[in-house]
């Protein structure tokens, strides 16, 4: 590329890249920070007063941000210094395909969640066409309702339970689905603007929930499982999220626990989530599971079973966070991370887990006596890949707000 | 830190702080590059020739690059232009303390060893004193024989077998030793010049050696296991070793492979070490370990009867590489990293064990069908431990060449 120099030495392109910048910079400012004036903005970015004030004037226009009405320093001699928020117009709309449920949520730029809906449906059954189609029409309902209340939609991506090209779109490789090479982006039918849908693996996406909004908030370095039929795993190193070389790492649910143990979906034998898995558990505890039709989660009849004391379930969920604990410890004397996250099913299920994994990362990592790794609960449970999805799309409006032109320029809601 | 600002806006500071980072530029280029002119070091990268020539003048000074005697491009017209390598001068030590062995390592900045001495030693006999005693002996002897070569010794680092605190220079814990909290850099009477010895864990050295100048070379991603009686991993992300929140990471040997198994010298049971570590191999083969005094390598035994075709042998070699296999895949399976590397004992031994690690990874590894993991062995085998505490002061020398004054100015050998 190149461009014509001004007689200052920056070009025009310059000038653009820069104030897309700095967009990004005050919107993160105020949505890390919270509500704050334009002449605080300024001192703490250091960008002049009559910049802040146009771009904010820019990103008042996209929606992104709005006056709070609220003086900063009631009281005080001169003009108001009027505070600005985060807008919470623009949303993003996440979707999940898993095993034994679908689920939408939309989700606004202060990580308010304004719709969800959950589906327990058992997709081992069905081919990928109709369970995407099912999708779809979750996802326009969630538009509709969302266009309804006058938001702006700002882009869609897809949890998934497996391997995930983020490039191509593709779910390359569900073993608990049984689905291989699936062009999901492509496949959906249902798209926000110009932008195609997004997919990512499920475990990372929780990850990104968790240290966005919920348990893992503030932690630079840390592994969240997400629990399901499968079982995996988002990383984050040095605040950010851990994708490996091809995108592909974070799969806990496939390390080897028993050389000789069951078959796995991968093929694989004695995996971890063949024992620590939300069906695993359920199979140990007597409870039936994958019978056709509409279900109920199998989390909350494992939490009622367990609340009420029943024996065989308790105990099959210690043995499941025996393994974990395996797996968890395995995953810190590789990583050497600060702290370890329960999500998925394993949310609502940690009171009968948390012991036993405790105790396995006391016991199995070598280091515990110099950085005991801290252990802590998802309140997000099962729906955190969903609102990870959901913040995927928000996470790249915030670094890039003028984005937000184009996302509106293109008919707001294309359904192909 | 505050400077007083010049006309021009740059403090003196700033001037040597620019003049240090190029410094480094051009040491670390020609170290990439290979021998090559002042003119063509200028032209790529980006510095003018006169400052090139000024900073070729402080490295030649400082014992870092020389002449070569010989034309870039010989036969043409105008000027030669004198080409510029690396001095092979500077030169720094490497130590090691591990379970049956002590080593020395003389390295120059090329990556030339220039001195090697190894010692078979069951240290788990003794206590941590008279063994540093004896590892200073022989870090005197190497000093004597590289002054005496005409060396200028930069630095020294020791590499130890279990976890460490690099800032205080102590060695944590070292569960084959039976050693815990011993301050291995001040207990070690020997030291280079005015700079404390530095210390690491020996895996995360070996992986650093494996990158620079071993089997690793070009990779930006893999995993190094070093094996001895423990087995021991060193990442690499991007290019760079990854270390973890506290310096810990890579503690592969005490991953759980039997929930149900022998207890480990960690205390707890079933790690990868009591299946695949050297003296488990050997154990199951019926070779004897851990004799008094001085022992024959245990790995050379391993070699000659395996290579003789002893089936006890080779059979117990063949359950390692399933067990690491297993470990590996786990590995690969969380980090999705693009290589493995086979190091310590693991590299004489791989042709016994390679066909059951790359089965293991193959058939364990989810993504294997989309991004097979390439499977390297190292040349160093246990050598490569004490060349990475080499390395580690080499490549200090390399980012930071203006510390050569420092590391000179002292006393070049203050022994205490």
């Amino acid at each position: 590329m190149s461009f014509e120099r001004t007689r200052s030495g920056s070009t025009r392109a310059d000038q653009t890249t820069v104030r897309h910048a700095n967009l990004g910079v005050v919107l993160q400012h105020v949505a890390r920070g919270g509500p704050r004036s334009r002449a605080r903005i300024a001192a703490e970015t250091g960008l002049t007063r009559g910049t802040v004030s146009s771009l904010v004037a820019e990103l008042i226009d996209l929606d992104l941000l709005r006056e709070t009405g609220k003086d900063e320093r009631p009281g005080r001699v001169g003009r108001p210094a009027q505070t600005l928020e985060l807008h919470d117009r623009v949303v993003a709309v996440g979707l999940e395909v898993n095993v034994d449920y679908l689920a939408v949520c939309v989700e606004d730029l202060t990580g308010t969640v304004r719709y969800e809906r959950r589906i327990y449906v058992d997709n081992r059954r069905s081919s990928p066409a109709p369970v995407l189609n099912r999708l779809a029409r979750m996802a326009r309902q969630a538009l509709d309702a969302a266009e309804g209340a006058g938001l702006l939609p700002a882009g869609i991506a897809v949890a998934l339970p497996g391997l995930v090209d983020v490039r191509t779109g593709t779910l390359l490789r569900a073993p608990n689905l049984g689905w291989s090479e699936i062009a999901v982006a492509d496949e959906l039918r249902v798209r926000v603007g110009p932008r195609a849908v997004r997919v990512e693996n499920e475990a990372n996406l929780a990850a990104l929930a968790e240290h966005w909004q919920g348990a893992a908030r503030g932690l630079r370095s840390f592994i969240c499982i997400f629990g399901e039929v499968g079982v995996g795993a988002g990383l984050f190193i040095d605040g950010e999220l851990f994708r490996g070389s091809h995108g592909y790492s974070g799969e806990f649910g496939h390390m080897t626990v028993d050389r000789d143990g069951a078959l796995c979906a991968c093929g694989s034998r004695g995996c971890l989530e063949t024992f620590a898995g939300q069906e695993a558990i359920a199979g140990r505890a007597g409870i039936p599971v994958g019978g056709g039709g509409r279900m109920r989660s199998v989390t909350e009849e494992l939490v009622r079973r367990a609340s009420a004391g029943d024996p065989q379930v308790v105990s099959s969920l210690d043995e499941a966070g025996q393994y974990l604990g395996i797996g968890l410890s395995a995953a810190v004397n590789l990583f050497d991370v600060d702290a370890v996250v329960l999500g998925g099913c394993f949310g609502p299920l940690s009171p009968w887990l948390e012991g036993a994994v405790r105790a396995g990362l006391d016991d199995r990592v070598l280091s515990a006596a110099w950085s005991r790794c801290e252990l802590r609960v998802s309140e997000f449970g099962e729906g955190a890949a969903v609102r990870g999805a959901a913040a995927l799309t928000l996470r790249s409006v915030l670094a890039a707000p003028w984005t937000m032109a184009e996302r509106r320029e293109a008919p707001r809601r294309a359904v192909i």
